[in-house]
Parts: structure tokens; C-alpha cells; sequence
């Protein structure tokens, strides 16, 4: 239907949703205008769904990703951190189960000299989520101003909040409008949703930790590469050093499941102890943010300075030393009883001898979820105390009645619920299966040895 | 993002989005849940038309549109004329330039004793609408409630009106969104849009007129045929006769565009006389109502049966008893001089010689709506006496400085713009070219001699 020829006018919704319908590409100016219009409120969500959902149908180029990434990017506060020394750096990850590693690694690579402006969200789905994590710290308080946040980071060189207001307000309206529509699942939707996020912080490289398997948002590995790739590009495009991790969520991530019991493991790893693979991608993953922040000069080099600062009991005093500043009570850091501890505990056993052949990583997320580790509603609270604890993962030989794991949870019936999923996601096979490796590859430029301090 | 398992529940209208979008086949069930809570305004906008998007560019099966149609239809109320002796016939055009063959049909086919019950919409981009036709016959009230309907139908056996606030709510809602999201253009949403208010006016059978060619909201054939099939499916799946004909709208039927023009050139059709094409395409469509109406054996029979009431006057008798009985002056029917006229007119001349090699359709029909005979927002009045009378069509040889059209106009500024446009729509052409046929092909099953009278 073709309207009637019209004079050279402003930007109008319905051109910008035909052309995208239509497989053509916006351009940069287009997709400011839409941006623009719908953060102030001039354009209805509906014609904003309707061209959100061409989007997830006939994709977006790169130059299209990157034009929405900088809209929603310049549609609130962009931080300047530059009177800060050093380089800013901060680490993402796309969503998994027992993925703790922002808590270690806020405080390891501060204490390395590294500035960390870490801007955090909170569960989603069934997955966890790292201001969720930090509240179940007595008095920590995710909720801090801008100013606040800039203080926190001068004094011990990493803050943990969440989102405020000023940060990005196109994504918060965008991402609750794709909620509700269908329209999450785009690539190009959520590398411009999570860029701009972390683009405002201010900060000069980004280490992303893109999850995949059976308990991440992308099941494949080829998706998530994919999603990576396009973040690494549209990090580039803005001048940023951006380096993404494609790393294993088919098993939860170290051994505990739940707020507060996610404390105590970082703890653990921030002591020299923990579950083998969670310490490991936590150096991975910190020997990154280290070669990028100018520290290193290689991520080999990186992780072995995350070691000793480990072994030295400094990473661990970082971290205390963000807790007291963001109102934590410190005592929790030496004593995890100060912890929210659940009311009951039940034990799943094994039904019978052989090897845990796989562990249904998007189950025990939920199972979570239901003893109100997670939110099943938006408005619902977390209950910080409740969890699993896993005695067995993938590849671990099992006998009849050998533990599992633990449910830690205060109502009865959800614990039953719970349990019944738990038992479905473990797989017990006759013989062991080879196992997935942790870091499946990295994506983006590698960078000269001298890296690129400043 | 999965969310965590609920206990079986009501209709959520976020699945059926994520459905259609990873193209799933949605359940009866569920479309008629997604109207019906729609219409009732218990989902919001932006997630139907995030649905909207899907469905432009997912499609739908042949069950899905069949489903959508009758939803839509029961949305409100269903006309039962069953108390109405004979079958009830009515036909519909996807709108062209210069269409003015329901204001002949409806009362042809009355006269030779088919009822129709013939609900018609207004001026849509730059297509003619049949009630803005009907409304330059002054008086004439194109408003009756179903009861008025009712009693016009019973008396002379046709009635012509716009849609009711009872018939097929949930398009009337669903169109308004679709205007406004770039959700129009879809085969799938155009078959049910028509065939859920036709079905509502309780025919038994329905001629189709899909329009193709430059004029035409489907360009090409194979689109053309695509709506039409679509159509006639729908149709027969709902136990109702439907058959298509793919008509030419390469360039304006008949000479006349412009409302009280339009009037004129149906009263001299009506009276045996007009231009050949327009002529041609209403025998053709009358032939086939009287011949799904049971009156005539077939479709040739209802063809000679209509040149015999054209010739006797009984059909423009009918089309008089009709304008008198929905209030319009009658005198208007022998006086053309009683209807609307435009204050002044212009000639546009053949610049060279030659033939004329195409009349692009589109161009003319929005030279009408500049003029003001047509609507560029929706609130707009129409000017019922502007518009164009061409002298020269598709195949006329022309000398220069011959007319090729008189333009009919209120205001000067307009009339400037309107023959920049129209001076663009012709094309000379130093040979004659080839001639589109009128009638492209007929879509549907041809019933059996005897008919299907009861």
C-alpha cells in the first residue's frame, strides 16, 4: 500500500519498520531517530515491537548493530573515567548456572592495578544473576549513585551496581518491551543491549565470557560464536579493544548454585581453594582483563600475576575492601556462617554405580528458580539463602546411593519440585564420556606483545 | 531465554508470538484466543503487533487463515438473512482506479433476483472507495443500522452500506494496527481482513474481483493469484461458493476517476452506454453472481441475462429504488447536473503523437486523492466533485495538442500538482503495443450446469 507522495519530512516509525520488514538497511541516522524518539516517548511501543520483531526475522548488518549499540549507548550518561590512572577493563558474561567469576574477578584484577567499573544485572530465566549474588552479602548495597559508584572505584579500583537510571535508558525500555514480545532472541538485539551497557561504564577494553550449552542462552556453539563475534566487531567499531571467551555452560560452573552459596565459593577461589574448572576460567578469564588493562604483557603472563595475587591473600582483601565500602559486613568475608543459611537440607542420591554421563545445566538453573534462588516473576524476591550443592559433575564416577547433591531450602514443597528436576538433570552411563572442554576458543584480535598500555 | 516450567494455564500470548516467529503452526484454539482476548482489549497492542510482523513474514497455512477469518468473523455479529428468499450474492474488488462496478452490480443482480447484502469500505492510499462513491449521490446515507439494512435488502433487493460497529470488531481493530505497524502487505492478514467481513453480511456465495497491475495493491500476477487462491480457499473451507478473477488494473477502469464522476459513468453503463472495458468487467461479474445466485445456468447465461436488464432499464430502475430508499435524491439518477460539480477544469494535451503505451495507474489514482478526492490522512473529507476524465487510454492514438484528459478541480495549487503527476502517467509510444487483457483468469471451481439453486 503505497501512500501518497508527501514533502521531505522528520523521521516517521512506519518507513524505518517497512524497510526493515522488507530485508533493507537503516541508516545510522534512521536508527538514532527511532532510538531518540522512543527513549523520550514520541513513538508507541507497538510500532517499536513490530519493527523489533522484523529485526529478529531478517537481521541487522554490522553497521546496523553497531548505529544501535551507539543510539542506546548515547541515550543516557556515558561515564568519564579518564581522570581515573590505569585502564578500565570489565568482564561479561551472557548468562549461565554457578557463573561466579564476576566476584572473583572485580576484586583480582583491581588488586593487579587494573581499574574494574563493573555494572551488573540480576537473574534472568534461570540463570543467576551477579547483583543477586552480591545482596546475599549482609548490607551490600548494589544500589549506588554515580558518584558513589566513581568513589567506591577511586578507593579500591573496582565497584559492583547495578544499572541506574541515567545508564543506557533506551535498553532498560527496549529490553522490557522485548520481553514481553517474543523479541529477546536476536543476536543483533542482544549485542547491541549488552555493548551499550558496557560502553557507558567507561571503561577502554571488555573481556566477554560467551556462555554455550545445555544451560546457556545459546545452546550452540555456532550461535554463540556468532554472538561473539558480532560484540568483538561492534566493541571495535567503537574503538574499543573487545576479546570474547566461548566457554562451556553445559554443567553448571563449580560445584554451588544459589546466592549465597556462590559467596562462599568465591571465597573459596579467592582463598587458593574451589572447584577445579571455576578457578581455572577465573585465570583465564582475569589473565584477559590483565593483558588488556596494560598489566601484562600476555594473558599467560596475566594469569600467572592472578595466581600470586590469589596466593598473597591481596585478591581476597580487594574484596573485602569493596564489600566495607559498598556497606557489606566484612565478617562474612571470614566467617561464611554470617551468610544467609537455609532452614533445611535433603540429600539426592544416586540410583545407581556407573559415571555422570551429562548434567542437565538449564534443570538445575531452574531448580534453583523454584526453591526462590531466582525469580519466576519480575517482581518476586530472591530468597539468597537457598541452593544446591553439587558433589558430582560430568565425568565423576558414582555408586548406588552416593550423594549427588544437596538441596539447601526453607519450603518443603518447592524442595520437592526441586528435587524431582534435580534427579532428571543428572545422567548416570555405564562407562565415562570424554569431557567438553572448559574454553572452546577465543575471538578477537590478539594483540603485539607489549599490548597497549597507557 | 526459556522461562522456568509453569503448571499448565491459560492462553499467553507471548507463546503464540514465539511461535509464529520460529515458524510453528498455531491451533485453532489459539487464534481464537489471541482475537478474542484482543478485541476485548485484554492484550496489549505492541504484542499483537509484534504477532503482526510474525505473520507478514512467517506466513500462515491455509488452516491458520481459515481460522484467522473465522475468528475475525465471530468476533461480532454474523447477519442471518436465511428468512430472505433466494441466494444472497455479493462481490468484492481489492480496490483499483476508477472501480466503480459494485455501484452497477448491486443493482443489476438485484433485478434479476439475487439479494445482495453488500458492505463496502471507503478510499484506501490511492484506490476509490465504494461509500465514498455512493456519497456523492446527495443524501444518500451509507450509515443504516443492520435493522435499515434490512429492510432496504428486503425491498429492492440490494443495499449498500459501510461497516458497523457489529460487524467483525476484531478487524476493525486489528486493520487500525496494521496501518500503522507495516503489517498490511500480507496475502495471509488481506484474505482474512475481506473474507471475515464478507463472510459476516450472511451470503452464500461471493465473486472476487483481485486487481493487478500498476494500479493494483498486488503489482504482480503471481501475487494477484496467490490473494485469490488464498481467498477462495478460505472461503470454501467456511462452506461458502467463492470464485476469483484476476482483473487488469494496469490503468484506470473505465474513463472516469473522481467520485461524482464515477456516479456518472455507472448511470451510463446502467443505461447500456460507457466505455467498452468497464462494461466488459461488469457483465463478466454479473454473470458470475447471477450464476452463483442459482438465476442463470452459467456464467455466459447471467451474462446475457444482465445486457437484457441493462437494455430494458430494470437494472438502473433497481440502482433508483435503491438511492431513494437509502435517502440520496433520485433526480441525481436522470440528472447528472444534480450531482456535486467542480468549480473549474483544465485540459492536459498530448505532447507529441503517437500512441498512448501505458497509463501508469497508480500515479493517476493519487492525482485524484491530491485533488482532494481521496484521503492522505484518515481524517480528511473527501471532495466528492474533483477528479479526471480520460480521453485517451492504453492502444489510442493521439496527435499533439489532442487531450489526453480534463482534470476536474477546486483549487488551483492542487490542480498544478495533480497534472504534474498525470502528465507523468502517460506514456507515448511511436507504435501501438500489445493490449493487456481485461480478464486475466478465473480462480475457483466451476460448478456444475444445473448450478446450485435453493
Amino acid at each position: 500500500m503505497s501512500p501518497t507522495p508527501e514533502p521531505a519530512q522528520a523521521f516517521r516509525a512506519i518507513d524505518v519498520i517497512r524497510k526493515k520488514r522488507d530485508g533493507g538497511e537503516m541508516s545510522s541516522g534512521e536508527i538514532e531517530s527511532l532510538v531518540n524518539a522512543y527513549t523520550r516517548g514520541d513513538i508507541p511501543d507497538y510500532q517499536v515491537s513490530a519493527w523489533l520483531m522484523a529485526v529478529v526475522l531478517k537481521g541487522m548488518t554490522r553497521a546496523e548493530t553497531a548505529a544501535l549499540t551507539d543510539a542506546m549507548l548515547h541515550s543516557g550518561e556515558v561515564l568519564d573515567l579518564s581522570s581515573l590512572p590505569g585502564r578500565k577493563v570489565d568482564k561479561h558474561s551472557t548468562g549461565g548456572v554457578g557463573d561466579k567469576t564476576s566476584l572473583v574477578l572485580a576484586p583480582l584484577a583491581a588488586a593487579a592495578g587494573v581499574a574494574v567499573p563493573m555494572i551488573s544485572g540480576r537473574g534472568l530465566g534461570h540463570t543467576g544473576g551477579t547483583l543477586d549474588k552480591l545482596e546475599a552479602i549482609p548490607g551490600f548495597n548494589v544500589n549506588l549513585s554515580v558518584a558513589q559508584f566513581r568513589r567506591v572505584l577511586e578507593t579500591c579500583g573496582c565497584a559492583m551496581i547495578g544499572q541506574t537510571a541515567e545508564i543506557a535508558p533506551a535498553d532498560r525500555k527496549l529490553y522490557a518491551l522485548r520481553d514481553v514480545t517474543g523479541t529477546v532472541e536476536s543476536p543483533y538485539l542482544i549485542c547491541a543491549s549488552i555493548m551499550s551497557k558496557k560502553l557507558a561504564e567507561g571503561i577502554d577494553a571488555l573481556v566477554l565470557d560467551v556462555k554455550t550449552g545445555s544451560g546457556a542462552f545459546m545452546k550452540s556453539d555456532k550461535d554463540a560464536g556468532f554472538l561473539a563475534d558480532l560484540m568483538v566487531e561492534t566493541g571495535e567499531r567503537m574503538g574499543k579493544q573487545v576479546v570474547a571467551l566461548i566457554t562451556d555452560m553445559d554443567q553448571p560452573l563449580g560445584c554451588m548454585v544459589g546466592n549465597a552459596l556462590e559467596v562462599v565459593e568465591v571465597l573459596q577461589v579467592l582463598r587458593g581453594e574451589g572447584p577445579q574448572d571455576l578457578r581455572q576460567l577465573c585465570l583465564e578469564l582475569a589473565g584477559w582483563m590483565l593483558h588488556l588493562g596494560g598489566i601484562s604483557d600476555s594473558v599467560e603472563a596475566g594469569k600467572k600475576q592472578s595466581e600470586k595475587l590469589i596466593a598473597s591473600g591481596k585478591a581476597l582483601e580487594r574484596f573485602r575492601q569493596m564489600v566495607e565500602l559498598q556497606g557489606g559486613d566484612p565478617r562474612a568475608i571470614d566467617d561464611p556462617e554470617k551468610l544467609p543459611q537455609a532452614g533445611h537440607s535433603t540429600i539426592l542420591s544416586s540410583p545407581s554405580s556407573g559415571y555422570v554421563a551429562s548434567l542437565q545445566c538449564e534443570q538445575v538453573g531452574t531448580a534453583c528458580v523454584i526453591l526462590g534462588g531466582g525469580r519466576e516473576r519480575k517482581e518476586d524476591s530472591v530468597d539468597p539463602a537457598v541452593g544446591i550443592v553439587l558433589h558430582k559433575k560430568v565425568g565423576d564416577a558414582v555408586s548406588p546411593g552416593e550423594p549427588l547433591a544437596t538441596i539447601y531450602y526453607n519450603a518443603e514443597n518447592k524442595a520437592q519440585h526441586a528435587r524431582q528436576l534435580l534427579q532428571q538433570s543428572f545422567q548416570i552411563a555405564d562407562s565415562p564420556r570424554e569431557k567438553r572442554p572448559l574454553i572452546h576458543r577465543v575471538i578477537g584480535r590478539v594483540m603485539g606483545k607489549s599490548g597497549d598500555k597507557n
